[in-house]
C-alpha cells in the first residue's frame, strides 16, 4: 500500500518548481505553471532523477528529454514495466496534471524498497517531455517520438507559440532542450535504440466530470479520443476604423467571430469538441481593422471517423463565411483563409489485457461499485506507449471535473488508491 | 503656389524614419511603421526641428511633447496662425496620414521665405504628439493636452497597449518622452502658458473613399464625427479542451466571438461604426479553454446622441450574451464582463470663418466642382484645437479610400493642390 502522506508531500512540495496563481489561503492553493524545458521544468526534472536515483534506479536521458529511472530486478535481460507521466505543465495549470502519474511511479518504487519486494522483470518510472503541447504545439510530444509517430527532426525546430517576456523571438525546442542540459545522448525512437517497455501504466486526474457526478473514485481507461490540432490565418485588409464603411472592409477578425461561433454549433451538431485557445489580431491597434487574425482550433471526436466527418463540416464553415464576407462588398479584396494541420492523434484502444488487469486491480482495492470503464477526453503519453506496448490507465475524480486551471484538485484518499491500483497493476502484469 | 517636388520630397525622404512594410519595387512602395515616442519618432521630430530652424523658424516644445515652429511676422504680440499633424503613425500604417501635414507646414515655410513674403502676425508648423493613439490608447493625445480636454497626469501613466519585441514589460508614456528627449520645459496645457494659437489649417488624406468614389480633388472639412474607446474584459473559466463538454464550459473567447458578431450589426442598424482592433486571450494555449478574453471596442457616430444610443444598445448586446452563456449551464461560474471607457472625443464642428475660408481657396485652385463639404470619419489634432481657436481642415483624396495600411497612397499633384490651399487660407486668416 502507498503512503499517502509521502505522496501527498511530493505533489506538494514540488510544486515549488514554478508555483502558479494563488487562489486562496492554504500553503497547497496555488496552481502550476511549469511549461515544458524551461527553468522551472529543469528543477522540477532534477527532482526527479536524483530522487529515483536514491531509490536505487539507474536513470537514462533520451534525445527528446524523456527520463528514465529504472529499477532492477531478478531477470534484466527483459524490458521494465513502467510507471509514467509528465512533469511540465500548462501555462496556468493545476499541481495533479502529470504531476500524480510521476509521484504515483516514485511512490511504487518506495513501497517496492519497504518492502524488500524483487520483481521478475525490471520496473521503472518514466517522465515523458512536452505532454501537454502548451509551449510548442504538439501534445504527448516525448512520448511520440519514443513510439516513433512523431519524427524528432520535425519537432526539434519546432517554434513556441508565444514570446515569452524579455525574449526577442520564438525559441525553438531544439535550443531549449540545450539550454536546459536535457538533450541526452539515448535515441529516443524505440525503433533506432530508445528504452524499450515491456508495459506502460499511467494514473491522471480524470480532468473531466464523470467521475465526480457517478460518485466513483475509479476508472479504467480503455481508450483516448481522436483530436487534431490547427492553426487557422484569415487575413483580410488594414484599414481605417473611423473612415471605413462596412462595405469596404474586409475585416478578418469579424469574420473569426462568425467561424468560432458557427464552429462551436457544428461540433455540437456531431457531439464533438471544438475550442479556441489562442488568438492574435495583426497589426493590433485599436483604430486599425486587422490585415490578419490566426488562431488555433482543437477538434476532437470519439472515434476517427467521427472527427473526419465534424472537420469536414468545419471546413465548410470557413468556406461559407468566405463567401459571405464577400457578398455586397465595394472591394475586390478577399478575404483569405488557410488552415494548417499541425498535430494528429487518431483514436487509441488499450490493450484489454491490462485494462482487466487495472480492473482487476481496483475491485480488490476501492470494490467493483466504484468503478467505471471510460475513454479519456484528454490525450496522455499511453495514447503513444500503447501502440509498442500493453498499456493502460487509471483515472481518479477532480475537483468539480476542472483541469488546465489552478484550481485544479483531486483528494489525498483518490490520489492514494490509485496509486495503490497503478501498483498491484504493475506487480500482477510483471508477474505475468 | 508649393513645390509640388519639394512636398514629394519631405514625404518620402523621411520615410526611411521607420521604414514600413515593402508592397512593391519602387522605392515609395513601403508603409510607415513609427509608433509615437520610439526611436524612429525621435529621428522624424529631430528632422522637423531641424529643417524648420534652417527655415528661420524658433522652435519650442512642451511637457507632452509636442513640437512648435514659428516664424515671426510683423507684429509678433499676437499669437501664430498655424499649420498642424503629425508625424507618427500606426504599427503598420502608410506613408501619408499625418506626415502630409506636417509636411504641408514645412513647404509653407519655404514659400514664404522664397517670396520673401512677410506675414501680419507669426505663422507656425505643429508636430503633435501621439495623434493615432496606436501605442498609448489615447488618440489626439498632444493636441488634447494642450487644449484642456486630457490631462497630462492622467495620460503620463498610461501604459502601451503591447509589450514590444525585447521588453520585459510594457512602457509608460512619461518614460518613454523622457527617453527620447522631447519632455519640454514648456507646459501644455494652453491655460497654463501653453503655446497660443490664433489658428490651426490642418491638411490630411481623407483616409476613406468619398472623394475618390466622386472624383473630386478637396474636401473643405467641417467637422468630426464622435467617437469612444472602450478596453472589455470577458473573464469565464479556464478548463481543458478535451475532457469538459460543453454545457461545462463558460467559455469567454466563444462569448467574445458572439458580442463582436453581434455588436457589428447593431453599429449597421444605428448607422454608425464599431471595429475591434486587438484581442487578446489568457492564457493562450490551444488545450486550455482561455481563462480570460480582452478586445478593444472603437464606437463611432456622426452625432453624439446617435453615439451614445448605439453605445446603450451595444451594452444590451453584452447582457444578452451574458444571460445565453448561462443557459443550460451545469456549472456554478458564471460570465463577468467588464466594459471600460477609456477615450472620448464628442462630434466637433469647425469655425464657419475658417471652414469657409478654405472653401474660397480650393475654388481658386481646383476649381467649384472640385470640392466637396465633408464631415471627417476619423478623429485629428484639429478636433481639439476647434475648442480653442478658429480651425479648418483640407483634405485630399486617397487610393482606395484605404489608409492605416502601408500601402495608403495619394497623388502627388493632390497632396500639392491641398498644400496650396492650406497656404492661401493661413494667408487670408493671417490677413484677417
Ligand atoms: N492530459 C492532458 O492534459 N494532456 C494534454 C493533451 C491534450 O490536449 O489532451
Ligand atoms: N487621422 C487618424 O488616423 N487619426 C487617428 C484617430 C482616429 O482613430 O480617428
Amino acid at each position: 500500500r502507498a503512503s499517502s502522506d509521502r505522496l501527498w508531500h511530493d505533489i506538494h512540495s514540488t510544486a515549488k518548481y514554478g508555483i502558479g496563481e494563488r487562489y486562496g489561503n492554504h500553503p497547497h492553493q496555488t496552481g502550476l505553471s511549469r511549461l515544458t524545458l524551461t527553468e522551472h521544468d529543469k528543477q522540477a526534472r532534477d527532482w526527479f532523477a536524483k530522487t529515483a536515483r536514491s531509490l536505487g534506479c539507474t536513470v537514462e536521458i533520451d534525445s527528446i528529454g524523456n527520463v528514465f529511472a529504472i529499477r532492477p530486478g531478478l531477470n534484466n535481460n527483459v524490458p521494465a514495466t513502467f510507471v509514467g507521466s509528465h512533469l511540465d505543465s500548462q501555462p496556468t495549470g493545476g499541481r495533479f496534471d502529470g504531476v500524480l502519474g510521476v509521484c504515483a511511479g516514485i511512490e511504487m518504487l518506495r513501497v517496492l524498497n519497504d518492502n524488500w519486494i524483487e520483481t521478475e522483470g525490471p520496473v521503472g518510472v518514466v517522465n515523458w517531455t512536452n505532454e501537454e503541447g502548451a509551449r510548442f504545439p504538439v501534445s504527448m510530444m516525448g512520448s511520440g517520438v519514443w513510439s516513433g509517430t512523431i519524427s524528432q527532426e520535425e519537432v526539434s525546430h519546432l517554434k513556441e507559440v508565444n514570446v515569452l517576456p524579455g525574449q526577442q523571438e520564438k525559441k525553438t525546442l531544439e535550443e531549449e532542450l540545450n539550454n536546459i542540459q536535457y538533450l541526452g545522448a539515448n535515441p529516443a525512437p524505440l525503433n533506432q535504440g530508445g528504452i524499450p517497455m515491456a508495459g506502460h501504466f499511467e494514473l491522471h486526474i480524470e480532468q473531466g466530470p464523470r467521475l465526480i457526478t457517478s460518485g466513483q473514485q475509479i476508472a479504467a481507461v480503455n481508450g483516448v479520443q481522436a483530436y487534431k490540432w490547427f492553426n487557422v490565418k484569415l487575413t483580410g485588409r488594414a484599414c481605417h476604423t473611423g473612415t471605413t464603411p462596412f462595405q469596404y472592409r474586409i475585416d478578418p477578425l469579424l469574420s473569426a467571430a462568425k467561424i468560432i461561433a458557427q464552429v462551436h454549433n457544428t461540433a455540437t451538431k456531431h457531439n464533438g469538441l471544438a475550442s479556441v485557445g489562442i488568438i492574435n489580431a495583426e497589426p493590433g491597434s485599436i483604430n486599425t481593422v486587422p490585415s490578419q487574425v490566426s488562431f488555433s482550433l482543437d477538434i476532437r471526436h470519439e472515434t476517427d471517423a467521427g472527427l473526419d466527418q465534424l472537420i469536414a463540416e468545419i471546413r465548410r464553415d470557413f468556406w461559407n463565411e468566405q463567401y459571405l464576407a464577400q457578398r455586397g462588398r465595394r472591394t475586390a479584396t478577399t478575404l483569405q483563409y488557410d488552415i494548417t494541420e499541425i498535430f494528429s492523434s487518431p483514436a487509441a484502444h488499450f490493450d484489454e489485457v491490462a485494462v482487466s488487469i487495472v480492473e482487476e486491480s481496483a475491485k480488490d482495492i476501492t470494490g467493483d461499485s466504484n468503478i467505471q470503464r471510460m475513454i479519456s477526453g484528454a490525450g496522455h503519453d499511453s495514447v503513444n506507449t500503447s501502440k509498442q506496448c500493453s498499456t493502460a490507465m487509471v483515472f481518479v475524480p477532480c475537483k468539480d471535473g476542472i483541469s488546465h486551471h489552478p484550481e485544479e484538485w483531486a483528494e489525498q484518499e483518490d490520489c492514494a488508491a490509485g496509486t495503490d491500483v497503478i501498483i498491484h497493476s504493475v506487480l500482477k502484469f510483471d508477474k505475468m
